[in-house]
């Protein structure tokens, strides 16, 4: 007998008769002779109805109520997913994140897993029950407080889940079949991918792919724990991700080995800004001040570039991308010290969109970044920033671009469905 | 500095205006130099739509589930004071009853208190913060899962904490201004209750009165807690429930003693059904035989009355009293015993009410009953069935009788407030 953790996402569960399909899945998994622990998010648009309520009250919740709040949604769900297992004459039983044992940092609204004591869960599933625990939270460690991982976190609660239980794989159940080379919806040649390693997968995420949160996949790979990411309206087998040298070679249907592709997929990410700032002293310790400035607002940027001094002005240019939402805020602080800095002007631009290539394969290939601007140049793609990883490629374009620049790059790699002879599993090995 | 414990109930914190109401009201007290221990109930009609939602997803939810789902509207409303309180600039944290340290039974949907260990709460007040504690829920004591402790039962917690904190007293805040002699809706001449005595109470609340919770009340007894019901929209003070021997004399305005009331209040139960066996063999353990199977099924039974023995016959009839919402159910479980007891028939009729006087100078009062009778003969209300204790007269009567019969009782006692010249004051000392 293994154990398997399932992770359902709000939608999977967003009313009552999601709620019935969802015990029925559970239950035919538990009668298939496993263990399982299901890990469930709050139904639908619980969290942000909540949110909405706290918004009413308070204009900036205190953080900790907060969290006592928005957790009340999973544990909604998790009770009802119990009840209607129980229906169906299973033994079941809900547990919130704090009595499954996940002990977490004390940061509300962005806690870390520290730890998982999963003494409850352990005794009830020896005893033959299926268990459901409230995703997104946890305990903090040191007050005792209940805490939240975070927006989407419940992913990263099954992954530690599955860890600590010492589970077989963790299951997440979403709305679309799993992982594609591209999104469909732009690229309708995408296809599904039946494994990727998480070192992909991660360059994938943190590139915009929605499927997977780059923390849970860092989890994953941390624990060495194989996700099974599948959609919660079929039964058909979706992605796994695993280790890289757990995934298995491309063969033909004779089984003879084929060659493999050089890219996994083509991600894009819409929610970026960019802000350049024009005439900066080209001095020591300047570009450290500004940045310093940035990070001290809690704001992530992703892509920075310099360009090459002006050598008449002894002044330089800085750009930099950054989530849209942090916007505002950034261009604010950096107002604020433009007398200090002594820089000449800010400009900002939330027209643009990233596209990034991810492939293991691209390390012993080559020829990979001239082929890829090479394709972008044949689709008139304007590149405007560059910024490479050992597994990833990823350039700034205009945001009408973004369309056409995946498309081309999905062509050119040979991931289209009806393309080129090379069929795609997954990695580039 | 004392500490006080104040409860605010579901219509106190209806929607965010309300909890910024309330929110203002426990600060006030906080700034008067009181510890503040606020008990919450869920907002409005929250318990009821979480209840519909289960009833969606299961035609007989788990009752640990259900425990589980429901308990999340009181850490809801809260999470959202501690919000409010907050903004205004005070130091609050909310705690769930098991945080609290509330231990009860495991009885689900049905917990009683067994201990409070407040250590989180104490310490938290002892550094100056307001604490919230959800209401109506706990944490059972041996297998540590989430329990209730029955509708309304907020009101018991905040009891209970009050003792255990030590506080000064509880507040009960409501929709209306305290204890009355008599529901206003049907007797105007009703006046507020400044003090009542804890019995007095007790046989008010069995006897309709839907302000207080019996339980609440009991355990207020047993630990000595004064409770203070007021109404949550003024600032008015409402009825202190205390011990009997700390109650005021009365005094007239030049301060000599007065005469007191015999009575201290009537109240009136429209929710009762009655069921009457006729014919029912008139042998040793007969009734026994009866009343076992009404009370294996969870049926609880107010008044019981057996007629005469018809001699001719050796057969009886016995009626007795229960909540309309069960009799159904009692009547389908004695309509099985039918052929085994050997009784002829059964009768319903859910067209009754009670009608109680509650008082502790009716000990030293010979009369009352006569007098009691004596008003409602004059007022043509015939009497159906008759109960009675140290302190209480209840009656039942036709359905359409009942505002007729409070308010002869009411005048006959003296209790209107245009009057006799006795004025009332809580007890009948």
């Amino acid at each position: 007998m293994t154990r398997v953790v399932q992770k359902f996402g709000g939608s999977s569960v967003a009313d009552a008769d999601s709620i019935k399909r969802v015990a029925k899945r559970v239950l035919a998994t538990k009668q298939a002779g496993h263990d399982v622990c299901v890990v469930i998010s709050a139904m639908g648009d619980t969290t942000d109805e909540l949110m909405d309520l706290a918004l009413q009250v308070s204009p900036i919740p205190k953080p900790r109520e907060l969290d006592m709040l928005l957790t009340t949604g999973e544990r909604q769900s998790a009770a009802l997913l119990a009840m209607a297992l129980a229906d169906l004459g299973a033994e079941a039983r809900s547990y919130t994140g704090s009595q499954a044992g996940v002990i977490t940092t004390g940061k509300h609204g962005d806690a870390r897993i520290i730890d998982i004591t999963p003494g409850r869960v352990t005794s009830a599933l020896d005893e033959g029950s299926i268990v459901i625990v409230a995703g997104f939270q946890g305990v903090s460690q040191d007050t005792k407080d209940i805490t939240t991982l975070g927006r989407g976190a419940s992913d990263t609660t099954a992954v530690a889940l599955a860890a600590a239980l010492g589970a077989d794989h963790c299951e997440i159940y979403t709305d679309v079949d799993g992982i594609f080379t591209a999104d469909p919806r732009i690229c309708p040649a995408a296809r599904q991918v039946p494994e990727i390693s998480y070192e992909e997968m991660m360059e994938m995420a943190a590139s915009g792919a929605k499927v997977l949160h780059l923390r849970c996949v860092e989890y994953a790979r941390r624990e060495n724990v194989r996700v099974h990411v599948r959609s919660s309206f079929s039964d058909r087998s979706g992605t796994w991700v695993k280790d890289l040298n757990d995934i298995n070679p491309l063969t033909d249907k004779d089984g003879n080995p084929m060659e493999q592709a050089i890219i996994s997929g083509v991600a894009h990410d819409r929610g970026e800004a960019k802000i350049t700032i024009v005439g900066v002293p080209d001095q020591v310790g300047v570009a450290a001040r500004i940045f310093d400035e940035i990070a001290s607002a809690g704001i992530n940027i992703d892509m920075i570039v310099q360009n090459q001094s002006r050598v008449s002005t002894s002044r330089t240019d800085i750009s930099f991308t950054l989530p849209k939402t942090e916007g505002r805020n950034a261009m604010q602080r950096l107002n604020d010290i433009k007398e200090r800095i002594g820089f000449e002007e800010l400009l900002f631009d939330d027209q643009i969109g990233k596209v990034s290539i991810v492939g293991v394969g691209m390390k012993s290939h080559p020829g990979v970044t001239a082929k890829f601007f090479r394709a972008l140049a044949d689709a008139d793609v304007n590149l405007d920033m560059i910024s490479t990883s050992e597994i990833r490629i990823s350039v700034v374009v205009n945001a009408e671009a973004v369309d056409r620049a995946v498309r081309a790059a999905h062509t050119a790699f040979g991931l289209d469905a009806d393309g080129e002879a090379v069929v795609y599993a997954g990695t580039g090995r």
